[in-house]
């Protein structure tokens, strides 16, 4: 496990990093570390932008935030392993920590879908990615999970790229073990896709749908049904612990 | 998987359940049913008791619901394996969400405990209990998870079972593959403790006295620091399908 600084705050910030390097903060910005934190003129913070790593930054302004010097670089830049989360739509405040959690969990790439049985169509995309980037500020990550607009499921299964495994979670199915089923599984560095479905279930179509895919691998979460981003954090637990970088490969 | 009903709302009712019996609804059931639901007399619903299954129930009253008269039996009871989910104290909103996480992964108890690095001493058990059947009347499941008052770690791990497995969440320990840690333990039928710590991690006095306690098993959760209600989900899916109910066996 890496040793991680948790006393300083970790700000994202769209700007090259590099010893030496001014970055203007922007409004909201300066208004977090000044009136937020508290945090004045000289004190430090780290910073990452999703492709130089973490740097210390000294807080610079006359008086209040204004700028920051970036020092030195405090860890090196990291990469997320090739996993993407593919989920049915939910309601804003559930969707806000679907996308936390699924940050958390080291998702490289998010995909909403929209289903037969998915009772939301719309999505705030900017508003997915600040909770990836609020996500990464509170738990130390360094590469930004990719936001996707929503799709069609049927469109999803369309595009997709036939050799990624596709693991797809289902309440219908017969409960069996899933390590075992995911021990027979390969990704053979070709990546994964974890699809969550919605809580009214797949319609029979989407699920056959669905068991034609190549390299598809149909997932029994347990004997209870379980919400939408519970299963998200269970199926990317499973995942990354039988065939991503749980295991110590990354 | 058991095809639940999930068209019809499901109530918790603190009462025996059995043929043709008469339960009587408190207000905030008569209001919930009547009001947010706009269930009238005559409407059916799902009740249960985590005692004697799941039974539907027709709605009876002059004009609005009043009590309910037990129909027949919809599922039998069934008991949660036992998993104990013990975990450092959080603030409210957060700790509803845990408690609702936790219920549908099955725990059948749960233990509040304070740490070194806690920042909350108080919980209001009250309020666990209530979310413990939000997400029970959620879930479709019909055993309530029990819970505990808070204890400090230190008396926890005193007063434990040591036969008992107990497995250990620690965003320290070195990165090594989690299934193969928990394929190689075993819980002999004895029970399993799974333990979350608090946000700012163990004490390293706690962390010692966790390792010398008998059965207890240090997990990694990957290469990311966890919140701990995302550590809870995860540790919980890895237990219940290494050696939990999500084989088939349960």
């Amino acid at each position: 496990m890496p040793q991680l600084d948790f006393r300083k705050p970790r700000l994202f910030v769209d700007a090259s990093l590099s010893e030496g390097a001014s970055v203007a903060l922007d409004r909201d910005q300066a208004n977090y570390l000044g009136n937020v934190l508290r945090l004045a003129s000289g004190a430090r913070i780290l910073v990452f932008n999703g492709r130089d790593g973490e740097w210390q930054a000294e807080i610079a302004g006359r008086k209040r935030a204004e700028s920051l010097t970036i020092e030195k670089q405090t860890r090196e830049q990291d990469r997320l392993g090739d996993v993407t989360y593919v989920f049915a739509l939910l309601k804003h405040a559930r969707l806000d920590y679907l996308v936390q959690k699924a940050v958390e969990m080291g998702a490289a790439r998010l995909q909403p879908v929209t289903t037969r049985y998915t009772q939301v169509s719309r999505v705030n995309i900017e508003r997915m990615s600040a909770n990836v980037i609020e996500a990464a500020e509170q738990c130390g990550i360094l590469s930004l999970a990719a936001v996707a607009a929503p799709v069609p499921l049927e469109r999803y299964l369309g595009e997709r790229d036939p050799q990624r495994l596709l693991v797809f979670c289902d309440e219908a199915a017969e409960i069996a073990d899933p390590l075992a089923a995911l021990k027979d599984a390969s990704a053979d560095g070709k990546g994964i896709d974890v699809l969550i479905g919605p809580e009214g279930g797949f319609a029979e179509e989407e699920r056959e749908s669905l068991m034609r895919q190549p390299n598809a691998l149909r997932l029994c979460l347990g004997p209870r049904i379980l919400r939408a981003d519970t299963a998200g954090v269970a199926a990317l637990a499973l995942v990354q612990a039988a065939l991503g970088d749980w295991a110590g490969a990354g």
